[in-house]
């Protein structure tokens, strides 16, 4: 058998180091390319061979598809804060469709055998619930807007080109190697990094809201395999666990794992859907059963792992586009102080 | 009542220009920016104030806004050659979606009263006819996704920061001021700018596929007074003709109008719609009935124009991003000596 050598963006990231890890023990090659604005180096797992750069060089990218001819593609880069996104529109079209576009348009070019993409259950918007394949996106915020606009992109790309391509549409996922130190995003981590920090947790909101929060193992292994199941070429697949449960259970479950009850400070709402869970039948169908590791176990083993790593310290985003209405709590440093708060 | 300002993209292009002559008839102050790829500084009528500039540079973007503080932005501004968006896909992204970003962000920034952006039927994809706003949208190639994007991305302005839009979807539009040079879009200036050089009709397929195209008038006319018309506000609008011809009834047409019976050289078919036809009740019920300019007619008074301005030389897109596929006549001098035939 030929080499397979794979490119995985985002390989330094949360989820893509763990596609890394299951690529390389599909005996892949594996290329990383992460600016590191939000993976570590050292998450990615030894073996891999790491570029530290960005989706949006198109240059780079170009000289990376005719160095190393990649069999197939794995993009997991993105800037994945979708409650931010209303206010850093330009950021979020130009590194999450214009840096896919650099990297579709490669793929075309040097015939790469399958493009993965990790999309996002925010193409639905506030439908119907569970969310399906088969049903009509209708994405609310410019994260969504640009995962969309890539899906449709990859379809176009495979109808004129051939370009063979699976979507995925994870939600909520968590567990060992997630960033806790973004501030914008993933809940879980989020929790996790007050607690240690011995601060109050905070939730926009009453923290009624719902999700169905996904071990990394439901998501990775199955984007990592898509590959070699051809049945999965060309379609979409929601991926991720089943059981949706409110933030304010989540809270409680977090705490127990560190051993505190939590103190909550609720914060104003934010504009986001209420209640989000996905249908899972096409994926269970093509990929099989997922891992079955419950909350509670799911938690406690990404407790562990951020215990021996402890808290970081929380980045701010610093190339905030616009401020008005941007939500409570991000705006304080955010904001430069030549405009009036 | 106070001055009204308002920004036109494009301004200088075909629509823009009609657009920029009726607003001034209304009585705006009229600042057109345009980066004259596609449009001509003698088609901005007299009265408007031309910045020759593109609505990708951000800085440019944002001062302009910060000068002038607009009532109200119609943005026409696109590389809108839907047929050659497949080949040059980062181009595409850049120009139609981030460019637009740009000035969504500026707009929500500066409480402009009414974004008024034209859109496309390449948003609805080859669904069934006649196409009405209330189909969803399935874009099928980049310049589709893109205008798709924006429509998508105006709406979660508004629902987030209250910004009021109206999106048009024309379609085939032709008349006065349209770039009969160039050869990636616009058949009937195409057809017109081949026969004043003598040239054999090139049809891609069998010039059975049918269009409604469109007189200037029913498409401009809308768009410059939708801002006084608030059942218009937060609304997508079908405008243009109602009756599809066949290419090959179009060509019969142009011909008579410069006395000539065309010669037809039938290309390989491109990947595009066959029949392509819009509803236009809900611009109707709005904006009342359309110009009643025929097709014969509309031409006639096109070629009119044109044989003033005489034929033009085509210009060839520089920056073809992808070869594979190209379709004939699309080819030659755009593809670079150093990449192999």
């Amino acid at each position: 058998m030929s080499k397979i050598t794979s490119l995985v963006t985002g390989g330094a990231g949360f989820i893509g180091s763990h596609v890394v890890r299951h690529c390389l023990e599909l005996g892949h090659e594996v290329v990383v390319l992460d600016d590191l604005s939000g993976g570590f180096e050292d998450h990615i797992p030894a073996g891999a061979r790491f570029v530290q750069g960005s989706i949006t060089d198109d240059q780079l990218v170009t000289s990376l598809f005719e160095e190393y001819k990649f069999t197939y593609v794995y993009h997991l880069a993105a800037y994945a804060a979708e409650g931010l996104s209303h206010f850093i529109r330009r950021f979020n079209y130009n590194n999450n469709l214009v840096g896919s576009i650099n990297l579709i348009n490669e793929s075309i070019k040097h015939k790469v055998k399958c493009f993965v993409f990790t999309s996002s259950i925010a193409v639905y918007g506030a439908g119907q619930l569970p969310m399906r394949e088969d049903m009509t996106p209708m994405p609310e915020d410019p994260y969504g807007v640009s995962k969309y606009a890539v899906e449709l992109d990859l379809k176009a790309a495979h109808e004129m080109f051939g370009l063979n391509y699976v979507v995925f549409r994870p939600h909520n996922v968590y567990g060992e190697n997630q960033n806790i130190g973004d501030k914008y995003r993933n809940v879980i981590g989020i929790f996790m990094n007050q607690i240690m920090q011995g601060q109050q947790l905070t939730i926009f909101g009453d923290g009624e809201q719902t999700r169905a929060f996904s071990y990394i193992d439901d998501v990775a292994i199955p984007i990592a395999h898509s590959v070699n199941t051809p049945a999965s070429y060309n379609q979409v697949f929601n991926i991720g666990a089943d059981k949706p449960y409110t933030v304010n259970e989540l809270a409680k479950v977090v705490g127990a794992c560190f051993g505190v009850e939590p103190s909550i400070n609720y914060l104003a709402a934010r504009n986001e859907v209420m209640h989000a869970y996905s249908d899972h039948t096409k994926a269970h169908a093509v990929f099989g059963a997922g891992s079955g590791v419950s909350l509670d176990e799911g938690i406690r083993r990404m407790a562990e792992w951020a215990k021996v790593v402890g808290a970081r310290k929380s980045k701010e985003f610093e190339n905030i586009e616009i401020y008005e209405k941007l939500p409570q709590g991000w705006e304080k440093a955010a904001r430069p102080a030549t405009i009036p708060a």
